[in-house]
């Protein structure tokens, strides 16, 4: 049986991340094809042994192959993503793209793994601080719907890239060497500093990350009468977000309940050690496919113990993008 | 007119900021006494053109002084407050040691400056970011009654001291340098890292920063039926606590209302530049006065326009302690 499977955008930082996984997790492909802009086209690379040239993604990229696992801009997935379908492999597409096309299914593998049957060439990949959000909330909202979410973010530079995190690196030793950092990738200096994230602001003002989090999570549920309010922030993290969320539910819940339902729930570690104030944090997270959940309270602002706050954090490049992109080809496989 | 302040504590990052903000301000003062643990009395120091030798704190620091301004432990407070208020001066207390003491007023000088007094010798000075988050949020509950605030902290590692700072340094350096850092001051490293608050945590699994924010704004606004939740977590800044806030009210409220009463109101400043995308940060807010109050925008998960979403920025040393005490002095002359 064969199995080919192109990589476009192989050298960003998902990109890097599909090799790392697909390599862990024995993926079954029996061929791979590397695909990448002009910049990166032509040079070498090596992957499970093999020698490969990175391919200049063009319009016959995709003749013969299986599965496409895209991690570009949303430009080049609307242009190239279609083309892929079309020369008959299954596109996985990290962009947002295809995201909120209603042919489009968008899968979260622990979630609506279901969806994918119904992919016309192009499955979504949701947005990284989506994914995190919503793995450990699904399982709560199964048992006792959510009615309303409100959700504080702790957001690794990394999202924006690896130049990002060169960046973060730089401005963090021109502070400690007393020099004035200067921003290039992000508007503000992102070192020892906080900032409302980098995507772009609407009529309403939210900008299009807190928009991604509220219309996917609506989608992937099937529910739109969840309420959702977000608000999402940069850190000085190089890797992983956390998320403050705060659950109103239909019903009275307790901590244990929750404990107990996540216990179970896949893609969730729960780290909640009150006693040795250990909790989720981005230095754990790293590197890791769960998401950590802890600080798993009652809410007691919120009236017949219908409340609840979690702590979560996750590697945004990981389950956020690359790894949910893997365990979706592996159910296409 | 005589005016004779101690300033217990003056050593520490609050105590260092008492003396820049009297400086600032020309505190009315005809002299001062600097007062501070047996580790640095008998060090000399200069303050505006004198020099002083730092005593150490005793039961008779305080004959003849009027005002004493107390940044030490709560423990130390606990002592020598009483012992302060018996010799016949006012003190205003940093700590927590009288916060919730129902004889002693805690006192914010936007929100409640008549309960200074109430003052039988000793006035709380709030949490820092109790302090930094009701000051814009009074003005709001004043016209349209908050019902429920949902807080998600951003906190400065220097609310743990000046060692704390000097670690995030050193830290950050040892990671740059391929190092793995040794946390001293926190329980993790804070170098790219964010970690939930580290205070104690009680029973019903919040910490004591979380439970000051739920308390100390009850009591500041006289008002124990807000509702109020938090989440308190450190990020690596030096400086500065953001807080993102989410406020139900009871009637109807708008964007532009918001900022039309946060734009009258003492102790704000807007920074809420959606086509810039420039809003509150530390980087910024650090050595500022005012609180600054950004990311103003309708929730639209709160039914009838009753919910708002805010995310502010605020000197934890300086409007978060050291200033707001300032302020209260300045009253009390």
């Amino acid at each position: 049986m064969s199995l080919k499977v192109a990589i476009a955008g192989v050298t960003g930082a998902v990109g890097q991340e599909f090799l790392t996984l697909l390599k862990e997790r024995n993926f079954p492909a029996t061929e791979y094809k590397m695909l990448a802009s002009a910049r990166s086209a032509g040079k070498n690379m090596e992957f499970l042994g093999k020698e490969y040239t990175i391919e200049e993604l063009g319009e016959n990229s995709f003749d013969g192959i299986d599965i496409a696992l895209f991690s570009a801009s949303g430009t080049v997935s609307k242009k190239y993503g279609p083309i892929a379908a079309e020369a008959g492999c299954v596109v996985v597409d990290n962009s947002s793209a295809f995201r909120m096309d209603p042919n489009t299914p968008l899968v979260v593998p622990e979630i609506n793994p279901e969806a994918i049957k119904t992919n016309k060439g192009i499955i979504a990949n949701p947005n990284c601080s989506t994914i995190i959000g919503i793995v450990p909330v699904w399982p709560l909202h199964k048992t006792n719907p959510v009615k309303r979410m409100v959700v504080s973010t702790y957001q690794a530079v990394s999202g924006a890239g690896w130049q990002a995190m060169e960046e973060l690196k730089q401005q963090v030793q021109e502070v400690l060497d007393g020099k004035e950092p200067v921003p290039h990738t992000f508007k503000h200096s992102c070192a020892f500093n906080c900032f409302s994230h980098d995507s772009e602001i609407g009529e309403n003002g939210y900008n299009v990350e807190e928009m991604k989090m509220l219309n996917e999570t609506r989608k992937i549920f099937g529910d739109n009468n969840i309420q959702i309010t977000t608000t999402c922030v940069r850190v000085p993290v190089f890797r992983t977000h956390c998320e403050s969320i705060n659950l109103q539910f239909t019903n009275p819940i307790t901590p244990e309940e929750v404990r107990d339902i996540l216990s179970k729930a896949p893609g969730v570690k729960i780290v909640d050690d009150r006693i040795n104030n250990h909790f989720p944090m981005p230095s754990e997270a790293s590197g890791q496919n769960d998401i950590l959940v802890g600080r798993i309270r009652q809410d007691f602002s919120i009236a017949n113990n219908c409340g609840i706050n979690i702590f979560v954090a996750g590697d945004q490049i990981r389950k956020g993008a690359a790894l949910n992109a893997i365990q979706i080809a592996e159910l296409l496989v």
